[in-house]
């Protein structure tokens, strides 16, 4: 018996979710659900229909987890809370700030369903909060770091785009290297925003625009690029599509702390993820997550929960004792 | 009201412990338990009784979590099992292969005695087990990588002064940078023993012992040395005690793998540590981990646990709203 997975929203992380469900045995895809034209939705999966988010409700049954695909701005603070009353569901939601209030909606809407609802997973939130959770157990005296990439950042990339005179973009964050390299050292070093991240535009012009002021405009804007060493590099629109329409990711995240009598000691310990596909990695962390929610469901668990509420053990397909066994 | 913890077993582990419960605010140590004559065993937090180990049943109620500090090997095996009907206890059991069976013993003892049992603990088995669980159930199709090192090796250093001619040495383990180094650009090398990890001894002779014979006798030893590239240098006892006198360890684990329709795109996790003090380190995870049996206890729970079934947020003194709030 296999867990009956849906996919609400068909974009780049909807389209993870369907291949991390290919991988993972002990799953299958039962519907995606779109708010475009289903007719016009075309899916990897074959004989897996596609309907649309009106017609979820009928799923009810015929659904162990919803995995929720939507965006963080404006869907999963809507769709969460709604879904949570019928379904069991897993989200990704990342706006950080706003995480104890999605929670408390997720909360009430899935106690009152009697499901279970997993927010905020994926890497950062997701592996990396864990991380930082476990480290900072460990060494309670000591100082955190992360720094991400190198990556395209979509909301950067988006900002280059508003740029009158700018026809493409794509925006990589890069960490320093030297400022790693301190804090691998156990240096404990300060870092200001510039000292952590660079910033690399690649950007295609509108035909006639002026390169000097586009430039200048990138790089003295607020919140995006002003607090940043940035780069700008000029391309062809060939050449964006040709080098960098790939969407990597990753980032690292250290904890270097003391230990002794009178603090004599001191550990690194450090996290990092190199990934090809920010999206496809999000997803299969979604796919993991999936399970441990059809199994606290099936134990007869209801409400929201987080990447700390949830025993490892539970996103693994193999049993306890196997677990021991093989990779303890 | 804090934790009450006992140490059972005062080595550089139960040292260790006592270091990591003066740095976590909701733990007092309540006791150390020893096998020597308590009358000379000194320790470092002052108005803290040290108490034969055979008195211990007289603080069953005293003492919230004892935390067992002696071997795997002949120590632990016992101790568990006894002291799990009478206390909730951790301990850092390693024989891989043994932990099924030690598993067992432990769940039954903690049972009868409604007892919370959390065994292997530490960072191997410990954090390097609960990093290739998660990147297992994230990556389905993919290949693992532990390395160790650089680090003292116990066994091995002693194996070393088990040579006749040696008066004292210290063995390091050293991971194959190259080898790393493949394994993160993605290549998923197979590799031999002799290709991931060389071992540097340092070794001080008895007067008169003929060296050439001493370097042979270590490099040809089965299963200890025979299987590696391993370099002996022969230092005085002087050098050895000023230059080899601590007991860092450490190492990485990764994950390479692939995801996507066809496995298009591949991902590498890497966890790491680099510690000054393995024990004091291992004694940091025991003690985050007594927390955890601690709050399970409270919450009824009895039996026998690993790592890999305690949820994140049990091993964090902050609230679960705290940790979603600053740590997510």
């Amino acid at each position: 018996m296999s867990i009956k997975i849906g996919i609400l929203g068909y974009g780049n992380l909807g389209r993870g979710v369907e291949c991390a469900v290919k991988q993972n045995e002990d799953m299958e895809l039962a519907a995606v659900f779109t708010r475009r034209d289903p007719e016009t939705v075309q899916i990897l999966t074959e004989g897996v229909p596609v309907c649309r988010i009106a017609d979820a409700a009928e799923w009810k049954d015929k659904i162990d987890v919803m995995i929720l695909c939507g965006g963080s701005a404006t869907d999963l603070p809507v769709q969460t809370p709604e879904f949570a009353k019928m379904f069991n569901v897993i989200d990704s939601f990342d706006t950080h700030a706003r995480i104890p209030e999605h929670f408390a909606n997720v909360d009430a809407a899935a106690k009152e369903g009697g499901k279970v609802g997993i927010i905020s997973v994926g890497w950062d939130p997701g592996m990396f909060s864990l991380n930082r959770l476990y480290a900072n157990a460990i060494l309670p005296d000591g100082k955190d770091y992360t720094f991400w990439g190198k990556g395209v950042s979509q909301g950067h990339s988006d900002a280059i785009r508003r740029v009158e005179g700018v026809r493409d973009a794509k925006q990589y964050t890069i960490p320093v290297e030297s400022a790693l390299e301190a804090v691998r050292n156990g240096e404990n070093p300060e870092l200001t925003t510039r000292e952590k991240h660079t910033r690399e535009c690649f950007v295609v012009l509108e035909e006639g625009a002026d390169a000097a002021k586009v430039e200048e405009e990138i790089k003295s804007m607020p919140n995006y690029f002003s607090d940043y060493d940035t780069t700008v590099h000029f391309i062809s629109e060939e050449e964006l599509k040709r080098d960098h329409s790939g969407i990597p990711h990753g980032g690292f995240v250290l904890r270097s702390g003391k230990t002794g009598w009178d603090g004599e000691n001191s550990h690194l310990i450090e996290y990092s993820l190199k990934l090809d596909s920010n999206p496809e990695f999000t997803s299969s962390v979604l796919a993991a997550y999936a399970r441990a929610a059809y199994r606290l469901s099936q134990e007869g668990a209801s409400g929201c929960r987080t990447v700390f509420d949830i025993a490892p053990a539970y996103l693994s397909a193999k049993s306890g004792a196997e677990l021991r066994k093989t990779m303890l």
